[in-house]
């Protein structure tokens, strides 16, 4: 069994697997990750492999101490994956987008994908049907949207996600609901739009912390999957295992 | 004449108008707007009234200094406007945006009317072709996207405005320059089709720092005038001594 671990900007996910079967999944906050996953792996004794992707802040040597129970990976830019780079930056691409990209070749490999990551940054990466990996776009995330407009305002209050009532906004808070829900929901369609008119067929991965919220509200039809980032994960590490 | 001062987020404003007729525009830092307003009174000694509208974090203090030469008013909710205001908050609906409620109202008094300010924040305001303000939208603007990407996140570089090469992003860099502007881009655009689809006829005024860097992107037609607020603030003076 595997333990995949996703260390993102703001939270810390998790998720066992058996094969191909996630059979389990956790949120971490920073400050007790290492007890939480002590207890993962004290309930899960048959885990052999915890394989972590990182774009956060927590240090490799958090995860030294479990070395002694099971092998240890940190998905990185030296491992195999199972496209072609064709950013020009292949070193700066973040693991998550490359992990993402992975999971896109691997479940639908004969199709173009653009696949939309909605947590603290909002990510857009295209792999088309001859899995190669042509780029994409990195905009701020819900709450990022929210704190911004309060931490770089004079006068703005810090809110909370909550659903519009109207994309007229009758208060100030109404007025900011709707900037930022609607806003990055009139985005990710300008988005897909654009790629529609240079690509006649492709699939849309939606994941991301904020996939089920922003799903049912997009005019274009995608397929949400919150977990998709640790299933790819899961996948990255397998094809590792088998190409290394 | 007039000196107007718009005082907003991030970057001070003023012009001097004789009558309807703009002849001056100023751009202050925050540390030596004094002794620039000081020098604009002296330059242009037939100045009388000095008006001020402020969602900054500037104290009108700073102000009291030029009592002795001009009449200093600063714009408030008490004054009076040429709208109905619909809002359910209209204490805090912003100064700024009073005013650009108010110059729409003055200009295009028998138009449905969208006023678009690119400024620190992004805000939409929408005002019916009888002069009732109905609300709208806050969301960051684009120097807000670039800085809570770096802020925000452990590895995003922070960068300056930068026209993006495509949309699909082939660098960090390019990903961020498309996630920001091409995001806003979609984002304007599709608040306008939402208007569009609850009103036959509008007319849409884009205004603040960002104005024309995003008009000739937009997909729908606009009336671009980075001048807007403080021509509206003029406007906005003349009917409060008329109606006073």
């Amino acid at each position: 069994m595997i333990l995949t671990v996703d260390i993102g900007n703001t939270r810390i996910k998790g998720a066992v697997f058996e094969g191909n079967t996630q059979i389990d999944t956790f949120f971490f906050i920073e400050k007790d990750f290492q007890k939480k996953i002590k207890n993962i792996l004290k309930t899960h004794q048959k885990i052999t492999d915890l394989v972590v992707a990182s774009v956060g802040d927590v240090e490799k040597e958090s995860f030294l101490e479990f070395k002694k129970d099971v092998n240890v990976h940190f998905i990185s830019h030296e491992d195999p994956f199972p496209f072609f780079n064709d950013y020009e930056t292949p070193k700066t691409l973040g693991i998550d987008r490359m992990v993402l990209a992975a999971g896109a070749a691997f479940q639908f490999p004969k199709q173009n994908k653009l696949v939309i990551d909605a947590g603290t940054c909002v990510t857009f990466d295209f792999i088309d049907d001859k899995n190669r990996y042509h780029g994409g776009a990195i905009a701020p995330g819900l709450r990022l949207r929210y704190q911004s407009l309060h931490n770089f305002t004079a006068k703005l209050p810090l809110l909370t996600l909550e659903s519009p009532k109207d994309v007229i906004g009758k208060s100030t808070s109404d007025s900011i609901h709707s900037g930022v829900v609607n806003g990055l929901v009139y985005e990710i369609d300008g988005f897909i739009d654009e790629y529609r008119s240079r690509y006649l067929n492709f699939i849309i991965i939606l994941t991301g912390g904020d996939a089920d919220f922003l799903a049912k509200r997009l005019k274009n039809t995608i397929f949400a999957n919150s977990n998709f980032l640790l299933e790819s994960l899961n996948q990255t590490f397998q094809y590792k295992i088998k190409n290394d």
